[in-house]
């Protein structure tokens, strides 16, 4: 990929092709519990290279308004949370979830001047435990994605998230890579070949067993969707049979693997600037509420999501303490040796710099979607460009649906076979 | 504020206009005490982005020269302070403290070499406990500021400085800041309706309370002097009368609000490169000593000084740690929540930036005196370019003036009366 | 020296001048305990700013390869090392010692893909403990230095490394300086003046110990080598004698100062980017094995040797802690206060600053070896520009020297005179 693909792949700022498309969206920005309380601490918030700051009024609206007062520049993250307002400490201005200047005691009352100050400011709702914004030209307003994990009850889903030290793009690449799992995420006695595997018995009737194995490594294809790609991974199943897993990637930062019949995943990759990306674990169940031992397990880093320091979004393993990688445990045990499925990750995406020299690449037929996915990305930043909005920004409806697997014939066609689309259809 | 002139306000390096202006003045660096020892530890001192290194010889006397040493650049302030000179640990070469090289053990006795070589060096005045240096053309060398905190004895006088993350006119612009006291400085109960306040009976026959209430802000008017600048706080007042708060601005980087009546207080905004300053504080008595423990709580932090991490000039509640912000009691006692009214005041300070962006300010009717300030050390600087150096660095006793206030008829000139004129005369 | 000049020196980047230089010599990067088990960790290693990674294969052999993945750059530092191969954590591609990708297991079985695979890959030779790579054109692959201390039985020989920030030529500024130990590495009671040392019989007998006093600074002579340089220092011996100190530079980066009878030391300063350095220390016995209590101590950082944080090449006392400086100590004991030889040529040589600024120098005439080295490797530097690989690289035999000492007629020719001559043959 030539130098200038990447820049236009990676960078976010107000004006570049990929910031003014990704602003065209609905954004994952905290969760609700980083901000339940109203009139409680102002959090930072950096998206795509903008500093903000949000807060919860004292009517529980949230405002996400820039950082740095109007006035002399004083940071609101100090501000007092009061009255339905944030107060900046220097002089007291008073601003609204809006960024409307509502205070101004340092002129006369009957001063206009305060009705001429406005901040900064982007709307915000709040769905499904998250709090979402957009930043992009209100007339414009797109539809949040009716994700299913959005729709599941409460006690179905859980949510995580934490900073990640690198370009969202590394994320995504690793979000849509189906082949990667039996490498990174495997442990040393899982995987082995296919044969023997089944001589043991272990994938008796169960078809999907046949992507656990190494030896039996899938050809890939991608199909462009509305609302972003289908990436099917084809592999070798019994006689005139193949086993299909579908990864999707959703405009503009989303991915989700096949996940568990019970379990669903997926991610969200977002850019906070362009060498820093909060990465979104989405869990869910479909037949029964996660027990509290689940959530407990899950709060702690288990699954896809992260070990956190207590408090805050930063993992404990992290590339400046190698992950804690354990060489013994890699030597014994795991492929790795570095525990938890969302380190692994980082070690790779975070190991290849903040943004990835992407000309020392050589893809080969593994990276099919990688490929697919970034000339979607960089395709609709262009259309932007010519005045075409992504349809997925304006029909939330289209988020619908679930990645999967399914056993299809040879001859079918994976990616518009029946079978598939009942499959990829969310039920919640 | 255009960049350019924000450029123009900020920069001190050589041969840029502020730092040419900041040159033409006696510049406190270090306290005596901070090198008090003949033949002690030198110190490293940085100031207006030059590299230095200050030692007090076994005579007592003190230099403060370039830090590194004119033979091989080896850093002197490893060097050994030792019989009238500091002696570079590489190869024995010794400096006195004008720089001179007078010992140079790696030539021949007869060599000549050594006389061609001096370091950069200011000279250095010791006053009032306190290291002062002048860094521009030897020809016009200044006078000393005659300060009243220079004057009065030791006893009445306590001094501390510390390290500021950002550059010195932002503090300057907060030093002046007639009006923040009663947001950044205050508690939820002080500074109430000015009516309640006075129906408690708490500002009976007090006419400067007015000041204390935010219902009651104040016109603002700034007067060009020869030191500097006069910041008048006008407050509506009893009838036919106005309450008046002067602040002063000394050039190049000094401020002075009003204090209190037995005791005053002034700050030195000092740029020890673009983008760090030292905050000077200067507390003085006017009619008894300051008390033991009068003393020892200001070395704790108390007043307008910070408290500093032992045997350090670092802060100890800093940007990095939030100033150690408890948002508990920003909600039920202080407006900021963080302790100190130094750290209040970097937490605004430095919250905006090392540099601050005023193309974002929107200044109102109480940023007349910043504005005014700024315009005067533009013009002083642009005069300088034309060969106009100051009044004030050649005037010391420009600077023996006091902040103050006073009520006055409302048709009083602010400026010119002889009953502000009084307030302002410092006594010792 | 010219801002230009310095650059030519110092910089080490692919394709500039210098660093096309150290490329055509074999260079040590690790210490074989640092890589010694098969299938062990791999380590990173950075030289002359390329990142690397090396790793022990189960056979035993040694890779050195570029550190990112071929396929998507993840950072082979967490692979797995496993059968005779480095295997990418991300997707399974495996590499063995040449670079080569042997396992490509995400393509197809009859893929000729992974043919095309090949990582940049440095040979690697092991030799007296020490592990060498030659970055340069493989068609002219020069030959290993043979060093005395790399023939010396291993009980010997002691070697160790640490990390220095600062360009490497600063160290070979130091590593040839005859004239800075008297100053640096003494203490008080040393060097005093020659007539009371002799007087008290200290060095009765002994024509060596002129050189221990700083009244009688060297006259310094350099001449070219095929090797590199020839520093001597001649000291005012008795009548009709001189004694003469002679250092050696080794192109492209090892110095070599007398030492003592039985012990003898030297240093290499590996370029490892432009402003970081490993600073090598080879210590070495002629005549006896060193004893364990002397192993010991130099694990522990004595002799020229640093002490190193436990497990890692960080040194113990660095620029970050001001070298645990005691300045009590420098009053009383010793001329820098600071501990072990190796930390005191740190605080020098990285107190200049990672890249020194040479036209703040006044080189003098105990400067005349650092200039002639300076000068030996542009010119060899330039020399290679034009086509002219230094002799010394394919010649290993040129680096069995020794640096030495000895007492010669007045009228002797100290680079051309028998006694030197011999005193410089290496022995082992």
């Amino acid at each position: 990929m030539l130098a200038a693909e990447t820049e236009r792949l990676t960078r976010v700022g107000r004006e570049t092709p990929m910031g003014e498309l990704v602003r065209r969206f609905w954004i994952p920005f905290l969760q609700v519990a980083d901000l339940s309380e109203p009139d409680g601490a102002p959090v930072r918030v950096t998206l795509l290279g903008e500093k903000l700051v949000a807060f919860r009024d004292s009517g529980g609206r949230i405002g996400l308004i820039d950082r740095l007062c109007a006035h002399r520049c004083a940071d609101l993250f100090f501000g007092r949370n009061e009255e339905n307002g944030l107060r900046c400490t220097y002089h007291g201005w008073k601003y609204d979830v809006e960024g409307k200047c509502v205070d101004m005691p340092t002129e006369d009352a009957a001063s206009t001047f305060k009705d001429r100050i406005r901040l900064t400011s982007y709307p915000v709702q709040e769905r499904a435990g998250v709090l979402w914004t957009y930043m992009g030209p209100r007339a414009q307003t797109p539809e949040l994605p009716e994700f299913e994990w959005m729709r599941v009850p409460e006690d179905h889903r859980f949510t995580s998230w934490s900073f990640q030290e690198n370009n969202f793009v590394q994320g995504i690449d690793g979000g849509i890579d189906t082949v990667h799992s039996v490498y990174l995420h495997s442990t040393l006695d899982s995987h082995r070949d296919l044969n023997a595997w089944q001589e043991q018995g272990k994938s008796q009737g169960d078809a999907r067993q046949v992507h656990r194995v190494r030896s039996n490594p899938p050809k890939l294809f991608a199909t462009d969707t509305d609302f972003g790609l289908m990436i099917g991974g084809k592999y070798r199943g019994k006689e005139g049979t193949d086993y299909w897993r579908c990864n999707l990637f959703f405009l503009p930062f989303y991915t989700m693997p096949p996940g568990q019949p019970w379990r669903k995943i997926a991610h969200a990759f977002v850019p906070l600037d362009d060498e820093n990306t909060a990465r979104w674990c989405f869990s869910w169940t479909l037949e029964r509420p996660f027990t509290a031992k689940e959530m407990a397990e899950m709060r702690a880093g288990s699954g896809i999501n992260v070990q956190l320091v207590p408090g805050t979004h930063y993992p404990v393993r992290n590339m400046a303490n190698d992950y804690l990688i354990d060489r013994e445990e890699q030597k014994t045990l795991t492929f790795t040796g570095i525990k938890g499925i969302g380190e692994q990750d980082f070690s790779v995406q975070e190991g290849m710099g903040r943004i990835a020299d992407r000309a020392r690449e050589h893809l080969g037929s593994s990276d099919v979607g990688i490929i697919a996915m970034r000339k979607r990305l960089l395709k609709a930043a262009a259309d932007l460009q010519e005045g075409v909005v992504p349809s997925a920004a304006s029909h939330g409806s289209l988020y619908h649906v679930r990645a999967g697997e399914v056993v299809l014939p040879s001859d079918a066609k994976w990616d518009q076979d029946e079978r598939m689309r009942q499959v990829m259809t969310a039920k919640w």
